[in-house]
């Protein structure tokens, strides 16, 4: 199967908004088997519209919109899809329901032109938005599958997940293909590939591909495999898996499964800390409280994370968790002594078993010749012992605070699974 | 001047990459006065190439077309631009002596192969390249322009701001454009349109577009106008902005100038306080610390941002911020009293001027009947007095926690320019 992603939206064309939809779509698709031969982005225009419909199914058995389902005035997809299935709007009750419930859960009154959200062109399926008020739309004409749906991320992704996706998967004979992913922390890219370079050329054999993933302070390396045979597609690839993971296994944080979310460390560190029955506290001065905030998006976080303390200035890392003044005018906040202070002083503060803590530049300026932006202490403690390490990243401040974040919490999960540092 | 954008590699289609290329190149053209009328995002595959020219050949008068450009054998722009032009690969010594410069600058030895990256079509303007070794190209044919550059974003955007921009300025003559936003908190899309329907009305008039762009918890409005008369354009839009500002100024809390960054509310925010020498602590329960790393992503945030403590359960509200006990076994953690506690032990815990406190179930458990999931209490306090306000939001964890964070900046904001609630 084959299929065109076409997203609608003016901001996407003056680059307002980057068309990160497409890329997710994009990848949703490929995982399922349905290859993406092209994704088209065009203006909140009728002929444009028109035009890449009629373009896009010449090579596609399966077109993907997004965009242009809002209520306001610039949106005209829907009207637009209309005209083009020779069709009219007509109101469908499921959907006025869903608009209602929305409207009703956040108080608000429903207007003419937000009812208007629940009428759908009479020939498609209507498709429930569990997170906003524009229904999705499935047309099916000449063998050809349109699907309709909001642009906005957070909306169009989870009607794919949870109708589009499946609904192809059932109806439609797609190939088999097996991915999984190694997760790996505190390596580069360039330095990962030298390291399994032999292990890499011997994938061709089992065709099987990899792809390396990078992304700041990670990189994940996937790898890919197609064909008739599932059992024996599955153990080819968990056997190369256990060939390369003795190289490896230093990085290695975790696994990404087939067509499950990728774990995130958060995850994975706050799953271990729940199964030893343990709490954490943080102590955190560059990162902000960015580490927290982490740790917080995991649902069920309240049964393993205690809380914080973002002492931003020396004044409050002293009075709220003990640091030694000296410590400021001799080794300064940024150092091995400060970090182990707040460690030990947060752990206790919040009765844990285990702390972090943090200190850093996180710049764009005040670094010195002595301590440049990036350079980072973390320590790691808990109720036996303190370790800690110091980094210098780059000069990039939310990408030092993202390297500290991902650095600290990784290395709490060695210490926990005592893998050394 | 029309304009297509051409992007090519299988990575872009498989969402591996974000197309950030596009969007970029689309926001010069368009400052430029160039109107991109679609991006198309193709596979590696000369047919898919050969095709998307001729369709892009009749919508646009300018095809800029990205990627493919690379040494290796995946990479086939360069044959297939020969092809379609129907001319042949020459050495170019221009762009050789570039190749050149670059591998003895990496002290590299130069390959047969990476010489032939100084090979372009013999009737194309070579474009030298100069953060990479791959030249773009450019071409004139039947009064249509292609320019074929490598897609290394860093690359590309360097050919477009040194090479092409300035080429099509000198030998066009391209309309002036003008672009305004208004940056809006606090009333969602539809609502936000219902108020200000006639003004929307009345903007075609002085041929002003204006274009919605919804955010979680926020919705920019951009306006734009196109036209000679530079004067009268930027006056029309800014008499049309000053009109509507009366009917929205509760939800306006910035403006997004023509061609700068968006402003984000946490710099505004920061900007303020430093502007007033004022100092801020926050208590964050459901937002976990997130509202602490907004606001200290801003650099020379430590001006006015003393500190937050996130008090993960009750006892450490009690503990850390000297919420009364009592509170939880009656109105409980989630509560206007508990905010309200919150805000002012830790307004006092951080010797600031102004404090912000939030509470909620973010869900996606731990909801009740009385307190639904997305039931957030945020509260504001100064030297003078604490303001609170309770919201409702939605089932989703994450978005509960951003527009969470949102509303208590805004409301900051609001509080601190004496705007009410």
């Amino acid at each position: 199967m084959r299929a065109e992603i076409i997203s609608i939206g003016d901001e996407l064309l003056i680059g307002q908004v980057i068309n990160t939809n497409a890329a997710k779509i994009g990848e949703m698709l490929n995982l399922a088997g349905i290859k993406v031969v092209q994704v088209s982005t065009i203006a909140d225009d009728k002929l444009s519209i028109i035009n890449s419909f009629n373009a896009a199914r010449e090579k596609a058995d399966l077109v993907l919109i997004t965009g242009g389902l809002g209520p306001t005035k610039d949106d005209i997809t829907k009207n637009t899809l209309c005209e083009y299935f020779k069709t009219k709007l007509v109101l469908n009750q499921e959907m006025l329901e869903n608009v209602k419930a929305i409207f009703a859960k956040r108080n608000i009154v429903l207007s003419e032109v937000n009812k208007k959200q629940a009428e759908v062109p009479e020939n498609c399926i209507a498709i429930k938005n569990n997170n906003g008020t524009a229904p999705g739309m499935w047309f099916e004409v000449d063998g050809k599958i349109f699907v309709s749906m909001p642009g906005v991320p957070f909306e169009t992704i989870a009607m794919m997940e949870n109708f589009v996706i499946p609904k192809l998967k059932a109806e439609h004979d797609l190939p088999f293909i097996y991915h999984k992913t190694i997760l790996t922390q505190g390596k580069g890219e360039s330095d990962l590939a030298a390291l399994i370079e032999d292990w890499e050329d011997s994938l061709a054999a089992k065709n099987i591909k990899l792809a390396y993933l990078p992304s700041p302070g990670m990189v994940r390396l996937r790898l890919s495999a197609y064909g008739e045979n599932h059992a024996q597609i599955i153990k080819n690839v968990e056997d190369k898996i256990t060939e390369v993971l003795p190289t490896i296994s230093k990085y290695v944080y975790g696994f990404e499964e087939f067509g499950k979310p990728v774990p995130k460390i958060e995850s994975i560190l706050g799953n271990l800390l729940l199964s030893k029955n343990k709490k954490i506290a943080l102590a955190e001065s560059c990162t902000g409280g960015y580490i927290s905030h982490l740790l917080t998006t995991v649902a069920g976080s309240s049964a393993w994370f205690n809380g914080s303390i973002v002492p931003y200035h020396n004044q409050f890392k002293n009075e709220l968790l003990n640091v030694n003044n000296k410590i400021f005018s001799t080794a300064g906040a940024v150092s091995e002594e400060c970090v182990k202070e707040m460690a030990e002083g947060v752990l206790k503060k919040f009765n844990s078993d285990y702390a972090i803590a943090v200190s850093g530049i996180a710049g764009p300026s005040g670094g010195t010749e002595e301590k440049p932006v990036g350079t980072v202490w973390i320590a790691w403690s808990s109720t036996k012992e303190t370790k800690t390490r110091k980094f210098i990243f780059g000069h990039n401040r939310e990408r030092n605070i993202h390297l500290t974040a991902i650095n600290a919490l990784n290395g709490l999960r060695r210490m926990i699974e005592d893998e050394g540092f």
